[in-house]
């Protein structure tokens, strides 16, 4: 193979074969095939996109450019869900628990956040002891017992994704539906899942902002699941304001351990219970949607969700009395009070500036080196459609570093635009759309 | 200066101003943007293309990234020509020393061949003893005491260049009009010229097939120069079949010869008068091409440019007696024809694989570490036009090599179609269009 004889054929709109995408999967990863070559070829996959027999052999390559997770001793279906990213997006943490409280399994391999989103690794280790770094055999041993774990990505999972992540980052590659698909499908497909459901977010606080763009990147994964005999469903969720109430790492264990009480926010409950629902359904334990919502609503509300959530803690090495005591969970020293300066209506709340306030007090990383402080972050008091006061409080931060208090709290005042309510009556659903595998969707 | 900024935004169509060119340069040149950002970039460009006010920045950037030769205590203007490559194309040797003979001065720089191209300094060093690498300021001061030197491109003449050129033939960009054209005037304008007439090769054995290509680049590269001061003109001429009869170094210094006697090829010689009038007319020593011409043909036939030239060989370390004697350049062992298997006319000759046959024999570089061998090579017998009966010769290989020689032959049979001579009668002449700046020309 001659790396820049393939580079050239898809920059011209030719089609690479399954063997040369494995090729070059290969020299990639082991470095056969240089960096420069590898951006090259990314950028003019930006361009040209691949066909669906590319995007296949792409991802597949990429999965099995390290370990795949062998989970089929274990007799209950597995199902994962992956979320594109969002501000206050803690619904792994009441999910995870509720779905396998109903019977499927969930092997769950998250990341961590960096800028302005937060990362399901950074919540659970904000429970004290809560580890995220399980030898393969506990995952696997814990799958089979509890129907649920979660953890980190492995140096061992989708290497080749690792690296190509990392050079698409500084070579203005990352925006490639292709790439953002195989990336994502390639790391789910190597926990050794059995189906997916895919929240696939949509809005200004996304990064995807338009619709169709949303359903472009649904309809490239559910096309490369199917292509792997894995059966994917996708719901296009908003992501105009931040989810539920909690921006931050304690406070959205608090606010998912309030869900799984059978209470917390309405738009993190109803994710909770559409993902779960469609979880349920691919996992062989519900008929249909609505069958699937009752069960995630009953074991939500009569505890069962929450204790899974409190035996998967223990076995964690976490302190599993958090469940019945939030004030175990780390807590900031000072609150202070974000108030509004007009009267009105909250029309808008800007979920990426919501998402750098945060990151200000400590919630989020702004490089990969930062450390974070799990006591800090946002209570969002006012959601979109509201009515507040003037002096009225709309947020409310949580604080150890008063020095960044102020500039927060600006950034998160300059976020909520308030007015005669215009904006608010137009405002949609969490739950925007659902495709499925044999909708019609193809990429 | 973030690269990957500057990526996306031309990436998305977005237009990058001057000093943040100079800074991308700057910083591939230092090392300090890393190869596979540059890589991403030029990919980018080759979709995207550059602005007229992009071009002019980033060669220019490229030009100043190394040294620029001051000529300025020179009298006479300098102008050079560039050709973009052909099988054949020793046109530099009878041109150069023919130009300064008309009193314009001639500091050329020149290149290696690779593939199944030649390259001037090649041909040049096949004269026993001539040394095409001089300090600066003995180029400097031939050029001011016999109005032409040749030599070849030092360390320090546009370094980005150097290190761009060598990316872009790994990752698939050589194929963009402004990398191209910002590459060759790059190197140019470090010669310290004043004006450049530009031989742009078209047709099937040129770089550019289309002539709507041949005339972006050349319109492409005229503006360059405009931004820069220099006026270039452009002549596309075609590149069908290999140029006059010698392909192989010490055959093509022969022909050189012979045309600088007022004989050679037909169209060897009608490329040397017809580049040689415009670099007269820019020079400003002939006021029109014809006037250009007329003195060009009068050099030639009367001797003085082939003075020029044995002057030029003895100033730069070589046996000037081969102007006399063309036995003294080195002799291949054996010759052999190739001969034709019908009877009929030449309707074409693929000179890229007649390049490729030569290369075969010793006479160019397959990589950049090859040894070529001066000796060897192929005399074309039979033009485009010409009758040939079964069993004559259309083409004679020097051979040192035997083992070569049955594959060359029959690479070289292969490359001649022999019909009923329609092909033929279309037959353009060397000299297709001439541009010039001011004619409307721009990218």
């Amino acid at each position: 193979m001659r790396a820049q004889e393939l580079i050239a054929r898809k920059r011209d709109g030719g089609e690479l074969a399954p063997a040369e995408l494995r090729a070059l999967v290969a020299g990639i990863t082991d470095g056969s095939v240089p960096d420069y070559q590898a951006a090259a070829f990314l950028m003019a996959v930006f361009f040209r996109g691949m066909t669906p027999a590319e995007l296949a052999a792409w991802a597949d390559a990429m999965l099995r450019s390290g370990d795949v997770l062998d989970l089929s001793a274990i007799a209950a279906r597995k199902v994962d869900k992956h979320s594109t990213g969002g501000v206050g997006d803690k619904i792994s943490l009441p999910l995870a628990p509720a779905v396998a409280a109903c019977g499927v399994a969930v092997p769950m391999v998250s990341g961590r956040g960096l800028g302005h989103t937060g990362g399901t690794l950074d919540k659970l280790e904000a429970i004290p002891g809560f580890s995220v770094n399980l030898p393969v055999e506990r995952f696997r041993a814990q799958v089979a017992e509890l129907g649920v774990c979660m953890i980190g990505q492995t140096e061992r999972i989708a290497p080749a994704d690792r690296k190509l992540y990392a050079l698409r980052d500084v070579t203005a590659t990352v925006e490639s539906i292709p790439l953002i698909a195989s990336s994502i499908m390639s790391k789910k497909r190597a926990e050794g899942i059995d189906a997916l459901v895919l929240d696939q977010k949509v809005g200004a606080g996304a990064f995807m902002k338009r619709i169709e763009d949303a359903r472009a990147l649904a309809r490239t994964i559910i096309a490369i699941g199917r292509a792997a005999g894995k059966r994917v469903t996708a719901l296009i969720t908003a992501m105009d304001q931040p989810i539920g109430r909690a921006v931050g790492n304690a406070s959205e264990v608090e606010e998912s351990i309030e869900t799984l009480r059978g209470r917390g926010p309405a738009d993190t409950r109803e994710l909770t219970v559409a993902l779960g629902a469609e979880m349920l359904v691919l996992g062989g334990a519900a008929a249909d949607s609505a069958a699937g919502r009752a069960r995630i609503e009953a074991v939500l509300d009569g505890g069962q969700a929450l204790e899974r959530f409190a035996r998967m803690i223990a076995a964690q090495g976490g302190d599993a009395r958090v469940c019945e005591d939030t004030g175990r969970l780390p807590q900031a020293r000072t609150r202070r009070e974000v108030v509004a300066t007009a009267a009105g209506v909250v029309e808008a709340i800007d979920a990426e500036a919501v998402g750098v306030a945060a990151m200000m007090l400590g919630a989020g990383r702004r490089t990969k080196e930062d450390r974070i402080d799990p006591a800090v972050g946002i209570d969002v008091l006012k959601k979109v459609g509201d009515r507040v006061a003037a002096g009225e409080p709309l947020a409310l931060l949580r604080v150890n570093d008063a020095a960044q208090a102020d500039a927060a709290a600006a950034r998160y005042l300059g976020a909520v635009r308030i007015g005669a309510g215009a904006g608010a009556a137009a405002l949609r659903g969490a739950v925007l759309e659902v495709l499925r595998d044999g909708d019609g969707g193809g990429p």
